[in-house]
């Protein structure tokens, strides 16, 4: 395995698989009530997070407290960067102060990349711009194999803002990885120019794919982006993309629903069901923490890490 | 003991004992310098706070980190309620990330109540509106019990805005479960309307009711609130409802005078009495550590909590 | 030792050295790879920042929890001293919750003194006003020491806005203290009244100095600051007070670049300057988390601290 985490187009079959493999131990051992392993004991965790993310920021400092590590969480407010401060004397900064790991949420695309130039710790990518968001993909991974078994020639369909979305990205590059077979839905003005070049399938008719999905992703919708350059309204959108009780009962009995939250309810998906038992709304967050501490036990503990 | 602590009135007089009196062993541990106690090794325990009260919370995160817990903090600000995640969205998110106890402070009376129907780990309510602050009862009560004994039949005076004190209302709850006889000195419109039903006495004239008290408590009064809706003037609030030299002349000698903090010096209470051998401000704070341990040992940890 | 660390002016030559010598201790315990330390285990340091630091804020949490110690952080945004609460009861209330250090930043010079007062824990200053940052001349002495040897007689020119910088007074005054001969170099106006009575010299003239420097020591210029009060122009201001590729080739062969970061470079410094290899620009941030291990580990737990 690579020393980062930048991008889902990183990792091999084989790393992906040992990272879900490694989670699913992980998970046994959780589920034996043994809360917190000693693996990264005297390990510091920098969580440097240029963008507010409270969800994502606490899954990888439960992750990482539960592995025993030290947790210093540096946010962007009110740090040296508002006095004009690089995101290289930052990166120097964490270096110096002996990060083993920097997980980085930033704004612009292609930031953690950079930072992995800087620093001997690993770097992991918890979402950076548009571009990706390698550990949403591998949680969302663990979460349809619990339910599914292997992805391999598995159909599935991830619904919405595909343009401005860096889970569809990494969910597609990871998805095709493991033998999956991706299509996206989405209006066309959601849909980024690159997208021919994606391993996947497009389609603008959600009614027809449902019924050959094994999952359907539903994609948060971000409202500020709802306008006209994108789409003529959220009512419009709720209409023509949204997962209401109708549609839902289109997907064949054994299909599940997945969305990586905070969800519009009501708007991209409707509440039952949100709440129905084939969502794995909850479950995916519970699978968030054991998936990074199974990324961060590999790149920084791990035996077989190397 | 019930699983949570939502309200004062939840706790029978044999649990408000048990607590006081397992803070009582674990005020003696802290006396023999033993700083930290391994009970709650491994162990996750969130702090939600929906309003700031930074107080509060690091009394909370203290108690907790003393028990060995890990902490994480919570703050809605930044947080994804902003992007319009629901109160139970966030709750499945702890819920899933597996807390063991969540402390929840949140701005609308009832939410702890709430978010206690969505967690399977225990919710300790560290203020909700203007409903309740039990936490701040308990500490209220051993602070006193350590200055005079049992609370059975003592006369304890509560004096200010009781209209918007949480604090005020957990106070007489508790109290008169202790066996306590509670008096509420306040202008009639700082009263709420409900007060009737509540199992004290109400005066107007704090002269009359102060030599008779074995404690006087203060509330804070909240500046905002200070208009013609209310009470003319802070210098007619503070000459006929602030306890100054004179007033605290008229106490009996060994009564004891409290404030939950943060005071307005000067304003409801007179610097030369705060700082006063009889004051028990700033014990209060640090019973406020004590009290929160016993809380969090009994509810997650402790043997004697079946 | 003193039990605080609030002045440079507070340590003895024997002080200064002795924390000097701990910190190289550490460093050389650091460079066998032994990331923890359980010297201050079941203490508790409480960062109290009613400036933003994140840099000295993360810095001082690095070193504590290095040494095992609880750290609490504590902002003042959103703090109780928005609510009139009054730096006293702040200090009570940390006192009461046991805080065996506090690590005070604060915009009022003195502040830490007065802090001093109402805590029977250490109070370490973190920067206070434009008064005294005193760890920050510990770590650059110690970074100095590490490539010069002894300072006993080393040339130290201290550049740039010294009536702003807590920076250059705190160094100013160690800097002596530990025997070396320091020049100051700014404009007029960017100087303080009181500099006369500053144990070291003033000259108006960088390219004059450079040459006869062990040390230069830039720092920030406060682009804020730079209005027609103090100086005309930021480009006029780099052009006669910048440390350029020119003037760092006047430089001795040996002579050492410093800053104490967040730097501006093309301002202040050129970019290729402060990463050359004569530049202590990084080791500087790995040193502040040394230094501050030796001074919590003298004022909190070392044996040779008596």
């Amino acid at each position: 395995m690579n020393k980062h985490l930048i991008s889902a187009a990183d990792l091999s079959k084989d790393d992906a698989l040992l990272i879900l493999d490694t989670a699913e131990e992980l998970a046994a051992v959780s589920e034996r009530s043994i809360k917190k392993l000693p693996t990264l004991r005297g390990r510091t965790v920098v969580n440097l997070f240029f963008e507010d993310s409270t969800r994502t920021r606490i899954s990888f400092e439960a992750a990482a407290k539960r592995l025993s590590a030290d947790v210093i969480n540096f946010s962007a407010k009110g740090s040296s960067v508002s006095k004009g401060e690089s995101l290289k004397d930052t990166a120097l900064t964490l270096e110096a102060m002996g990060a083993d790991a920097v997980v980085i949420r930033h704004g612009a695309s292609g930031a953690p990349h950079r930072l992995a130039n800087w620093v001997r710790g690993s770097v992991v990518n918890a979402g950076d711009g548009t571009h990706e968001h390698p550990t949403q993909a591998l949680l969302d991974a663990f979460s349809m194999r619990r339910r599914l078994g292997s992805l391999e020639g598995r159909k599935i369909t991830i619904v919405g803002d595909v343009l401005h979305s860096r889970v569809a990205r990494s969910n597609v590059l990871l998805l095709a990885t493991l033998g999956a077979d991706v299509t996206l839905v989405a209006p066309p003005t959601l849909l980024p120019v690159s997208v021919g070049t994606w391993p996947c399938e497009v389609s603008y008719d959600l009614d027809a794919v449902l019924p050959k999905s094994d999952v359907v992703m539903m994609l948060r919708v971000q409202k500020e982006r709802m306008n006209a350059a994108y789409f003529p309204s959220e009512r419009e959108y709720s209409r023509r993309y949204g997962l209401d009780r109708d549609r839902f009962a289109k997907m064949p009995d054994d299909a599940i629903v997945m969305h990586p939250g905070p969800m519009n309810r009501g708007m991209e998906i409707a509440a039952d069901v949100a709440d129905s038992p084939r969502s794995t709304i909850v479950e995916q967050v519970a699978n968030g923490v054991t998936t990074r501490m199974a990324v961060l036990y590999l790149l920084l503990g791990g035996e077989s890490a190397q």
